[in-house]
């Protein structure tokens, strides 16, 4: 991975004023994909880039710009609205485009003259999922919320004996999964209260969020064709906040012996914009795990993964209740991590779950699990933050939190900075419960 | 559902001489849908029904034969291969397909002419997935099996608290999904021996089968709306056989807290033709759960799940050994049970997977999890029947079988008998572990 071709010039500015703006989540360092429609069209759905506050639609741009000898082919599935197979050309392809829409988007290129007809206010389009997610898996890489979770679950061996060889994973339901604003319903469900001998039926008395992030595989293996750790990084083309919805009360009565399943399956929320792999490469740390853990075995280990495998990634929740929308207050930060903490890489992810013979598919998503930070305020769920409910956040508006309320927004962000590189954010990954 | 119409008259015979043979699987009362290719050819995927040791070709069978108006139109997505599509039509048109192709097979029809041209042998068509199966959830409805596993990981407790109330399910993996005959490729994965401090990576020593039952989807439901489970049958088109291959020693390292992941997804092999829930209609019996046990809460309880709700299907694990093909000896069977001993029928199963809104799709697949019987030789595992590993089964060959060897083939099988109705077959679920 080259940490210095021109898309990666800090000082690079583009033609889209708006894309200039300190803290703009998408300058032309980022340039994200996503899939929209122009709001209330019926037209197919289009594959976007985000530059500043508009898209730039990339079915007029293939059609109506002239472009570099071979990047016009690479556009072609771009144009036809499959972003699944423009991920399935793999690494090479993706940065051809990434050098050529940069250098497009760029401050005095001839093509903007062109580009200025492609562009749609990011305000006038209803983005949609970007590809078909043909299988979702969620990971368990935060380890302090491992540990705060076992503890409320089983007091006495919080963080299991396989936590640090195995990065724990479970197979999550695809056809749920949508792009905000999403409204979740309140799911029913069972749950067993200690007072009761039998279960109650009813809505959930303990729904939550979890901060995830999601990584999207590019490029597939075949069945039985395990991805070596040192290859595992040309699989991957970009990653999304992921809002993994929870009902506590419910997940306690059903989990065992084989996992969360309705408890999770309701609901899962994604932000529109995929920043690739490619995007976030000023932004990669050396990763290892603490010293006195067992160092990563052989095929979640590489040269690359310890140089670069983690991601400087700094991820926040905010809610945005009723209640405070109708006295006009703005969202309130609930936390603040950074995926660094996470105890396994999104390269060791993709090894491990393919070590086995299982094969991923263009398309398919990845989720962290819930990314909280090492301290008591970093939780990534209310369950964290209120100490299994036991004691209710106080929000800026007074009001109280144990778990969701009705009405409720959960907002998701992230951003990337460090030393030398353009701020790049995630755009929010917004979701509101609703009865 | 009616029990009456023309297409399960048990003395109806067919102008297919193959199908009216007594132990055939694929009489005129079946019909089951599956998809094909020509063997040695490019040709685009077909939708076939079996019929004797034939399959109809119903592009071919669309085209070339005259039927009843309004039936052309529902052969519409068969013709172009697309039988999730044909699944989301629903019942009714379910329902007058199959009287057309009653009727069109039946002895002296007089679309005999024209259907004979149109038929393929078995023996020549590759069968392929039936349809894209976009989420597979594999559930715990083997009581039997859950107690006798749940005694070798949990002596202590082998059944859990929920079990009785929670029809058990976890989302497993879509993409690893093919149909037999299925070459399975023995998985690598990370296994902790008790004797050792750190956990050995390489090929699984405890590879097993699960004998399952696997139902279609047929019509989804929207997310965010419930199936209430007098409505659940008119969404399940039909079952497979289903083999959840399973790696024993993977998944106890692996399965805490999230449930099994590596341990299944590396392959799960279906048979190739979907017996439609019309097909079953004959051995509909009554279900109930045990005296004693807590009756199903009110949204897993419905008149018709009580009078209809349990299916007798008899069920078979045979094993033909490498050495047994090598000295002409035939498969030998290991174990028989019935559905009938499932704790929860498919509706429940439906009707569960979507009270808390999940959304269901076509093609979506629920399998049942292991049908054990009660009776020790009745284990639907390798896992069960050698008791954890601890007693191997003899072979008739003189081979002995804790768990799975290379080369070994597994063949599931199931069919139905009852009175007054023809018995009905789902033919082979065919899978050999390969090194």
């Amino acid at each position: 991975m080259s940490l210095t071709d021109a898309t990666h010039d800090p000082a690079l500015t583009s033609w889209v004023a708006s894309a200039n703006a300190a803290d703009c989540d998408f300058p032309i360092q980022n340039l994200p994909f996503g899939a929209f429609r122009r709001a209330k069209t019926d037209e197919p759905v289009r594959i976007g880039v985000a530059i500043g506050d508009q898209v730039l639609d990339l079915k007029l741009a293939a059609a109506q710009c002239p472009w570099p000898d071979g990047v016009t082919d690479l556009l072609v599935p771009l144009a036809a609205g499959d972003l699944a197979a423009f991920m399935a050309l793999g690494p090479k392809a993706w940065r051809r485009v990434r050098a050529a829409l940069s250098a497009a988007l760029a401050e005095n290129s001839d093509q903007g003259p062109f580009l200025e007809l492609c562009l749609v206010p990011q305000s006038d389009a209803e983005m949609q999922l970007p590809c078909r997610i043909g299988d979702y898996t969620d990971f368990y890489t935060g380890i302090h919320h491992a540990t705060a979770v076992g503890q409320l679950f089983r007091p006495d061996h919080p963080l299991l004996p396989n936590y640090k060889w195995v990065p724990i994973g479970y197979h999550g339901r695809a056809s749920s999964i949508g792009v905000g604003p999403h409204e979740v319903r309140r799911p029913h469900g069972q749950v067993k209260r200690p007072d009761r001998d039998m279960p109650d039926v009813g809505p959930s008395q303990r729904l939550d969020y979890e901060l995830e992030l999601g990584a999207f595989v590019g490029v597939g293996n075949a069945l039985g064709d395990p991805v070596p750790i040192d290859r595992a990084e040309a699989h991957l083309f970009g990653t999304v906040l992921l809002n993994d919805w929870s009902a506590r009360d419910i997940q306690a009565w059903e989990y065992q012996p084989l996992g969360p399943f309705l408890s999770k399956n309701f609901a899962s929320t994604i932000s529109p914009w995929i920043v690739t792999m490619d995007a976030l490469a000023p932004f990669r740390r050396a990763f290892a795990h603490p010293p006195g853990d067992p160092a990563p075995l052989p095929y979640l280990d590489s040269e690359f993964n310890r140089t670069h495998g983690a991601i400087d990634v700094t991820l926040e929740v905010w809610l945005h209740s009723a209640a405070m929308r109708q006295r006009g207050l703005p969202a309130q930060q609930l936390m603040r991590s950074n995926f660094l903490d996470a105890y396994w890489t999104l390269a060791q992810l993709l090894a491990h779950h393919t070590v086995g013979g299982c094969n991923l598919q263009p398309g398919d998503l990845l989720g962290t699990g819930t990314l909280s930070g090492p301290q008591p305020g970093q939780g990534g769920s209310l369950l964290e933050l209120s100490q299994g409910g036991r004691q209710p956040l106080v929000l800026a508006s007074g009001e109280t939190r144990a778990f969701l309320a009705d009405g409720d927004t959960v907002i998701l962000r992230a951003h990337c900075t460090g030393p030398g590189a353009r701020r790049i954010g995630f755009g929010d990954c917004i979701g509101t419960v609703v009865a």
